[in-house]
C-alpha cells in the first residue's frame, strides 16, 4: 500500500489548541454578555521548583487572555500541610472561584492525596479526585470534569479525524494524572485497550497490536520504529529532555513518523492541550455553576 | 511440550471458598470472645425477582452460619426511591451495622446510582461506591473495599500459585461489578491488562494473547478452544443457561479444558466466592469500626 517514503501527518496540537482558545474567549465573552461572571480559577502552588512555577505562569497568561479571573497562590516551600488545606477550604467557599487547582508534586511534607481530597468536587477542574476518576471508569456514570491532559489527548485524536471505536489501543503509562484516565477514556469511546507499565513483560510485542498507541512514561524517545504497527496513530504525552538538553517525547519521532499515519510532535503536540483544557473545565464550572446550561 | 492428553486442573471455588468460610468464622468467634460485637450486615432488596430472592436467601444463610448479625429487608417491588433511600440512611446510621448491600438490578423507577451513592462509604461492603472505583483504579489509593466478585477471581488465582506480575490477561466484560474492577485489581497486582466489551473488532485475536483470560459477558459458552493460548489460566465469571436449561459459564469448559492449564468450573468456581468476600469485606468493616486491628 504505502512505501517506505511516507511520512506520518503530524498532529499539530498548537494550532488545534490555539483554536480551542479562541472557542473558549468568545465564550467567556459570550457569557459576561448575558450578565454573568467570567470564570474565575485559583491555582496553588507551594515551593518553587522551576518548572512548577514556568507552568503556573503561563497558566495564568492563558486563562488571563482568555478573560478569566486567574488568581495565583504561590506559598513558601515550608508552608504546613494544614495551612495548604484551609486555603483550599478558603476557595471552596468563595462563589467566585469555579476552578481550584493544587500545582502537582508538593513538597514531600505534605501528602498529596489529603490535599486533593480537601478540593469541592464541583471545583475539581483538574478531575483528580477519586469520585472523578471512579466515574470516568464506571458504565453509565459521568464525571463533573475530565482530567485535562487526557481529555487533549482525545481531542487530538477526534480533531484528526481517527476512529476510536473498536481499535485497539495501547497505553504506556498507568499514573493517575495521565496513563490511567486515558485509557478509561478511551475504552469510554470503545476501544479494547491494554494497559502497559514498568512490570510489562513483552512491551515491543503489545505496542505493535495498537492502531492508537499513547505513550506516557517518562523516557526520552522509548518506542522506537520496529515497535510500532504500519498506519498506527501515535500520541507522545512525554516531556523529558533529550542528550542535547532539548525537550522530547516518549516516542523517537525522527524514527517512528516513518510507520505511523499521524504522530504528535514534542513540543507541540499534546502540551499545548492540556491548559486548553484546563481552561475548557474551568469554563464548564462557571456555566454550571451560574446556571448557564448553553451560550 | 504437552500432548493433546492434557486437561487442564479445575480450580476448585467451591473448596477455596467453604476454606475461607471457615476462616471467617474463626474470625468472628475471635472477635465476640474479645468482648465486640459480631459483624452486622443488612441485604435490601426490593421487589420480586426470584434469582434475587435465592441470593439473599442463600446470604442470609451462609451469614448467619458464620456467626454474623444478617438483617434482610424486602419491600414490595412498588417501593419508592425516597422509601429506599431513606431505609438506607436508617442503616447508614445504626452502628451495628457494619455493611449495606443493595441487591441489584433495582425495579427501573428506582435510580441504581443515587441509591448507592447514599451507602455510607464506610459501610459499602460491595465496593461500588465511585469512590471505592476511583481508589480501586488509582496508583496509590487503597479502596476501603474491593468489590466482591473480582476480589474473589483474584483469591482463586492467588490460591491456585498464579503469578499475575507481568502476565498478560484479558478482562472479557467492562461492568461494573466486574469486568472494570477485576481489570483493575489485576493491573494493581502488576498484570498487563486488555479489556474487551462488545465492541471489539478482534476478539478472538485478543484472547489468544491472555496467560490469564477473565470472561464476564453473561454469553453461555462463548469463548472456545481455538481462541485460547495454549496454558492459559481461565477465570469464568459467567452464570449462563445453556439449551438444556443447565447453568453454565461464558466459556466453554468442555473445549477449553483442553487447551487452559487451570480453569475454573461454573457451577462450583467463582460463583461461591462472592458471597465469602462479602462476608470478609463485612467483617473487615466490623473490625474497623470497632478499631479492631488483628484478631
Ligand atoms: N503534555 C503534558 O501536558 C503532560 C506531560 N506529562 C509527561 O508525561 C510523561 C508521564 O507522566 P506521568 O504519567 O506523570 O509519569 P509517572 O512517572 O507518574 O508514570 C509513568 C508511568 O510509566 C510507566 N513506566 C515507566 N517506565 C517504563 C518503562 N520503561 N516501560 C513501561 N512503562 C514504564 C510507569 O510504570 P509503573 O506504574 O509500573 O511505575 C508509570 O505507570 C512524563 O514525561 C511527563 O513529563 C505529564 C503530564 C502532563
Ligand atoms: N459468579 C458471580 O458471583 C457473578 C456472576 N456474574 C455473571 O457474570 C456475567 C457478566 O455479568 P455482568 O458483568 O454483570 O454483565 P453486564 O451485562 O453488565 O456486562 C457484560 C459485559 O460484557 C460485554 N459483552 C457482552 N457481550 C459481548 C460479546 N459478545 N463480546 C464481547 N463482550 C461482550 C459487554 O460489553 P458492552 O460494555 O460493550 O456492552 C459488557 O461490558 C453474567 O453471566 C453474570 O451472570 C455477575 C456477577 C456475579
Amino acid at each position: 500500500m504505502s512505501t517506505e517514503e511516507n511520512i506520518a501527518k503530524t498532529i499539530d496540537g498548537k494550532t488545534i489548541a490555539a483554536n480551542i482558545r479562541t472557542g473558549i474567549k468568545e465564550d467567556v465573552d459570550k457569557l459576561v454578555a448575558s450578565g454573568k461572571r467570567a470564570p474565575g480559577i485559583v491555582v496553588i502552588l507551594v515551593g518553587d521548583r522551576q518548572d512548577s512555577h514556568t507552568y503556573v505562569r503561563n497558566k495564568k497568561k492563558t486563562a488571563t487572555e482568555m478573560g478569566f479571573v486567574s488568581i495565583d497562590c504561590i506559598l513558601p516551600g515550608n508552608t504546613s500541610q494544614e495551612e495548604v488545606i484551609e486555603i483550599v477550604r478558603k476557595y471552596n467557599q468563595m462563589p467566585e472561584i469555579d476552578g481550584i487547582l493544587v500545582q502537582l508534586p508538593l513538597p514531600s511534607h505534605i501528602n498529596e492525596e489529603t490535599v486533593l481530597n480537601e478540593i469541592d468536587i464541583t471545583k475539581d477542574v483538574d478531575g483528580f479526585h477519586p469520585i472523578n476518576i471512579g466515574k470516568l471508569a464506571m458504565r453509565g456514570r459521568v464525571p463533573l470534569f475530565e482530567p485535562c491532559t487526557p481529555k487533549g489527548c482525545i481531542e487530538l485524536l477526534l480533531q484528526s479525524g481517527v476512529t476510536i471505536e473498536g481499535k485497539n489501543a495501547v497505553v504506556l503509562g498507568r499514573s493517575n494524572i495521565v496513563g490511567l484516565p486515558v485509557a478509561m477514556l478511551l475504552m469510554n469511546r470503545n476501544a479494547t485497550v491494554t494497559i502497559c507499565h514498568s512490570k510489562t513483560a513483552n512491551l515491543k510485542e503489545v505496542v505493535a497490536q495498537a492502531d492508537i498507541l499513547v505513550a506516557a512514561i517518562g523516557v526520552a524517545k522509548f518506542v522506537k520504529k520496529d515497535w510500532v504497527k504500519k498506519g498506527a496513530v501515535v500520541i507522545d504525552v512525554g516531556m523529558n529532555t533529550d542528550e542535547n538538553n532539548k525537550l522530547c517525547g516518549d516516542v523517537d519521532f525522527n524514527e517512528v513518523k516513518h510507520v505511523a499515519s499521524q504522530i504528535t510532535p514534542v513540543p507541540g503536540g499534546v502540551g499545548p492541550m492540556t491548559i486548553a483544557m484546563l481552561l475548557k473545565n474551568t469554563l464548564i464550572s462557571a456555566m454550571r455553576r451560574q446556571g448557564v446550561e448553553k451560550l
